[in-house]
């Protein structure tokens, strides 16, 4: 490609409204134009990229013998009435109406149509099990898009589908998928980590995410050093470390004016969080015994160790906790006597408040808490001695250092954008359509699903988050939008430098290298930047000297310096 | 692909709402499947062909020097509302809110949006000439969608819309775009018809429809015998040909009782429609002047040769016709005395009726024409001793035969389904929406534009209206899902055939073929079926009496008769 004849849109300046460093260098490279909030058309330097990218996801699809379709991306809103969908999806789903008024939705997913193709087309157990995807078109009506193409209302997905006679034929398929993910993400050449994911309340028996680690990722991933256990931070178990010592001191009230929190609550005793014992007060699970003359639910206390966090997620799934997961209010505090910021555990349980402790803090002793009093806590506390507790459950995030579950080695969290998901669906849609085959016994049998994403278009802005610097994007190989640029310097008064661009631009293509000859009319430092900011991997200039000299400047894109090179040395560096 | 593992739903019967061949074989050969109105999934049989087409379109495209780009689906209704088309489109628009209310259209095409990305990427005429193209989901709403794929609601097109400086660039990259698409027709191995094609209400100077030839065709098309003239039945000219003979009859009066046809006319007087002379009441342009007390628009009198058929176009093009062309009413010809079906023009224009003929009729001499009472008509009418006229205009459609108006040979109508659509915008869209660049001269000029269609779901179709027989689909080689196909007989029984097929399934994979091992567990009659419904190219069976002779039993899916070949001779002719 001659830069003269490409759409080269670079911009000098970030864009005011870009917040994430991927949607900044997209927007800088002139990868993506916003169109409408959530909407972006794709410029040839990214078209180049996006399609990149669904090459080798089609090419490791079809490898793993999944078979391609193509759904429209107008669905039937009977199809979502059928599933339930359609007032559970929530405003997301965008729903519209045809000229003769009929009710369509914008499919945000495909389950509700590849399962009505599903129980039209599959007659019999033998023809299990089969994988569908697409490539398709999205649209999820996101009430705030942003993040550029991380988080936009239309976007590319690659879904599967996968239809089975039974679990253990779908574990088959969902390891074949894991497996399928793991080449895919790892031909990208991205650093990535497949986890355990929660099912939610989706429900199904098993489901990992495939993240993308970058430390401006949305959420935590957690992963041991030792072993291959790896989960997102809302899945990872906190497990029960050392016993809990036999109390030392005395319980001692201590007035704490003005501290609200456990950090000011350690700046003024002078001690480690980790001594510290906090509570967090939510709805428990409304039992109708347990029901008020108002309807009030009960009172559940959380005890953490001060320096770790409440797992919203642990919480909700915890059977005494109400989900979704509801905080406790002021007035449900004072009914009972509890000032907000001075809760300790010690006569709760007596009050009928139910005393859930995490793992950690269960094992604290001669702890700091709240004294249940206005500005006061207590020091030296003690469970069982000064206080008691309804069930120790595992309620936090893990930390970093914490021990991995599977008792090898410690747990290390980082940043994630999470670029892929499997999930073994099992019969929610299956059932809810009445997806059946007949079965070896000649009985109609529901059959079981899987289902596979990967965000195509995201996939793009991940790989940016994760690899970039102060001048730009620093594409992997797979992904860049161009191989090599060759710089012809003085171009306009050295008829020798454009035909050695040209003969070299000849040859490098011929070897089958994406090549951009960037012989627009810019000065040396404009194109320097151009090609840095676009993160091509490879740069050749070639100038008189060089000429001369029989050398080429060749330069990579994490290079401090050029270096002087002979063509042989510079093919055998472009070939490697 | 192991047919075994793949989804082979081919039907056995045709499905009842399927009107056309390519809809019934598109159903019944597995490739697509209705999921609403206008709305399908292309199934896996029908993805491989269209992504081979889709190939050929991005190959052709690029090498073109077009660019890729990818603008969304759902476009906001403001840019609509710009270019005048928001109120203009009608129904087939199909406009819609997201979740905040904001009003939103799905994309039947792509004009405003790429002019919008235009006016604020492109800043100097330095950078054009520009072609931008993508192959992406279009939505139209039609009123009655129908034909299956021919006419979706949802479908795939490639578009590209070119900028320019002037009217000189846009021509050459249009020329270029016309080479392109001849490559692209060629390559995808259809018989098709580049032809002229009238502008309509949209003006700008020039446009090529490309139509792929097949009798199912909704469209006419012309091209010479002699010459590369062609054009759409609505653009092609009917010249004037011969001189009108002095009048060798009296006029007289005739009783034509119960003839309101020029059939039934000729069978009554033994006659034929080549010397007969009908009329057609339209509408005339309301001038001021002529408009009666009741506003009603004067009354226009076409008179067409018996045999000739009303070029709705044409007339609609008429100065003197209104445009929309509309028919006269019943109470508009009883008001000038004229009963329908016996109306000629003797003293029409006398009467103030606008008379207009069509070149062919006004070389007519010793004609009959309708008396102007009922159930009358006159026999050895002449014109200017018996009727004037008001003027002489191309009106007709042409018809086979016809002298070409390049004056080289006669022209042929053939049926055409149009699969592409050249044309040169002007500045219709960069004046509505103040797309300019800086000139040569430091001055904002407004860009002039241009786009080229495909229907790429469409040229799927258009394929087989084309090439198929009474068993089925005929696949032009570079569109076959699969290029072969391979039937172990009685595999059941005979490992030796088993083994064979699939080291010829590895071998012929081996060396590039797309091959189909055809390992279901059915009848060889239900699979030679379905492969010649499916339309594979080349068809291998491999059973125990070949294998002991050392040949293979080949048949192409247009012989009548198999052959046996040996693996050499196999292996030269699939390579051919």
């Amino acid at each position: 490609m001659r830069a003269s004849r490409f759409l080269f849109a670079t911009l000098r300046e970030t864009p005011n409204d870009a917040e994430v460093i991927s949607h900044q260098l997209m927007l800088r490279a002139g990868m993506i134009r916003k169109l409408a909030s959530g909407l972006y058309t794709w410029l040839p330097m990214g078209v180049r990229v996006l399609n990149k990218v669904e090459a080798i996801i089609r090419e490791e699809m079809n490898a793993s013998g999944a078979l391609e379709v193509f759904m429209p991306v107008t669905q039937p809103a009977s199809l979502w009435q059928e599933s339930g969908r359609y007032v559970q999806y929530g405003p997301e789903l965008l729903r519209i109406q045809d000229r003769h008024k009929n009710p369509f939705v914008l499919g945000p997913t495909h389950e509700e149509v590849i399962t009505d193709l599903a129980r039209n087309e599959l007659k019999s157990y033998k023809q299990l099990p089969l994988n569908f995807y697409q490539i398709q078109t999205k649209f999820r009506d996101e009430i705030r898009p942003r993040f550029g193409v991380m988080r936009s209302r239309e976007f590319v997905m690659k879904d599967a589908y996968s239809f089975h006679n039974d679990q253990a034929s779908l574990q088959v398929t969902y390891d074949l998928m894991y497996q399928t993910y793991s080449n895919i993400f790892t031909r990208l050449g991205l650093d990535f980590r497949p986890v355990q994911a929660d099912t939610g309340s989706i429900g199904g028996s098993g489901s990992h995410e495939f993240h993308v680690l970058a430390n401006s990722g949305e959420d935590d991933v957690v992963f041991s050093t030792e072993s291959d256990f790896a989960a997102n931070v809302e899945k990872a178990e906190a497990i029960l470390v050392g016993e809990r010592a036999e109390p030392t001191q005395v319980l001692q009230v201590i007035d704490t004016p003005n501290t609200k929190t456990i950090e000011a609550l350690c700046e003024l005793l002078n001690i480690d969080a980790k001594q510290t014992l906090k509570a967090v007060l939510v709805q428990g699970t409304v039992l109708e015994e347990q029901a008020d003359e108002h309807g009030n639910s009960p009172l559940v206390a959380v005890f953490l160790r001060g320096d770790h966090e409440l797992n919203e997620i642990k919480a909700e799934n915890h059977p005494l906790i109400a989900s979704p997961l509801t905080f406790a209010t002021e007035e449900q505090l004072k009914s009972v006597g509890l000032p907000a910021g001075s809760v300790g555990p010690q006569g709760l349980v007596e009050k009928g408040v139910t005393v859930l402790v995490d793992r950690a803090a269960s094992v604290l002793s001669d702890f700091v808490t709240g004294a249940n009093i206005a500005d006061q806590h207590v020091q030296g506390a003690n469970w069982e001695r000064d206080a008691t507790y309804s069930e120790v459950a595992d309620l936090r995030n893990v930390v970093d250092g914490d021990p991995s579950p599977d008792g090898k080695g410690i747990l290390q969290i980082r940043r994630g954008i999470e670029v892929g998901h499997i999930f073994q669906l099992g019969q929610k849609y299956s059932e809810a359509l009445g997806c059946k085959v007949l079965g070896e016994d000649g009985k109609p049998q529901t059959v079981t699903m899987g289902c596979y994403g990967i965000g195509v278009t995201r996939v793009v802005a991940a790989a940016i988050e994760q690899n970039h610097d102060e001048k730009g994007i620093i594409w992997p190989k797979a992904l860049a939008p161009f191989d090599i640029a060759i710089v012809p310097m003085n171009a306009h008064k050295s008829p020798r430098t454009v035909e050695a661009a040209e003969s070299l631009y000849q040859e490098l293509q011929a070897l089958g290298f994406d090549v951009l000859l960037d012989d627009r009319n810019e000065r040396p430092g404009v194109k320097f930047s151009d090609l840095e900011l676009t993160g091509i991997p490879h740069r050749i200039v070639i100038g008189e000297k060089g000429l001369d000299a029989g050398t080429f400047e060749y330069k990579g894109r994490r290079d401090s310096e050029s270096q002087d090179l002979s063509k042989e040395a510079l093919l055998t560096l472009l070939k490697a």
